[in-house]
């Protein structure tokens, strides 16, 4: 019997995790487009191909879809950037770079709308502070690394912040006009600073 | 007539542009609490303790208003900047001090919520881009005059660029949590970072 069970149950939760995935991408999508005000669980459904049923039985309300479509993107995003860098520490010339390009896709937009519409909805902004807490201490962690900065040595962890704050900032920037060209050589003249801070 | 005319316009005068000048404090304080989609005319006036009539004579428009309310700020805060360095010139850890306090109140906040909302809506998004970069080349002039970077230099004018980069992310990172002392310890940091670049 547990036999069967097993068989059934697999391909059953296969497909669950498949439109549980559907879901969150299309969440970020529509986030990323439409701003919150026009992110419903409805909209981002349709746009998935899913019953507003079923993405109801995923999340049963608006809070614990968005939050977790970012969650789950940053979480791609980190993934990714590792891969970039098999080795752990490389160039930092090229890691400077790949930080930076976390924040002018898709989900630092839907990440921004996110944050702004905490700011002014109560069962949103715990949610969200926690969640940007944590992947903010992630992404942290990943720089430090890919980086071979030494936080023991002082002012090694703000330099670390520091440039985070600045992709960050970049990433504000690039959300009205596209000043690709401009970042470019910003970001070229602060790795170079960095570099020699952590040297 | 013509002294006359000149006698009784000036304190009609007086009293438009105050009344004007309470409408565009209004509808930044108004823009950094409720956002976008709660600042209407209609709130701003009622704030400003103006009627709706009056504040539709001097901004026919919601956009008219707030775009002319942040750079109106924007342009106070400019203005406030440099008289804290009357000299010109001075001591760089302050002026990146100060340059980051630019981005931490009221007026950062209200202007993100605008490049926000200027993403999805098609009436707002060519006024704000182009109040930004006005109000972002403004910001560049001033740092630069008081931390007396000399842009002739390589990587100078980039430098200063990722300053005010480096100082709207940490606004952003300050939009949900307070985070002064991290904040503070960061910019103590690039603060040392910046200045011997520009020595």
């Amino acid at each position: 019997m547990g036999g069967v069970n097993t068989v059934e149950r697999g391909p059953k939760q296969d497909r669950s995790r498949a439109t549980r995935q559907r879901l969150l991408e299309a969440a970020v999508a529509c986030l990323a487009e439409h701003g919150w005000a026009g992110s419903t669980v409805s909209v981002v459904a349709e746009h998935a191909g899913v019953s507003r049923g079923a993405a109801q039985h995923h999340f049963p309300t608006r809070e614990d879809l968005f939050t977790a479509a970012v969650e789950y993107v940053a979480e791609e995003r980190s993934t990714a950037l590792r891969a970039l860098f098999p080795e752990g520490t490389a160039d930092r010339r090229a890691v400077v770079a790949a930080l930076v390009d976390l924040y002018t896709g898709p989900l630092f937009r839907a990440a921004l709308h996110l944050w702004v519409a905490a700011c002014d909805e109560d069962r949103l902004r715990p949610r969200v502070t926690e969640l940007e807490a944590r992947v903010g201490r992630e992404t942290h962690r990943i720089a430090v690394e890919l980086l071979g900065a030494d936080e023991s040595r002082p002012g090694v962890r703000e330099t670390v912040q520091g440039l985070l704050d600045l992709a960050r900032g970049l990433g504000l920037a690039h959300l009205l006009t596209d000043d690709g060209a401009r970042r470019e050589r910003v970001v070229a003249q602060w790795a170079t600073l960095v570099a020699e801070a952590l040297d």
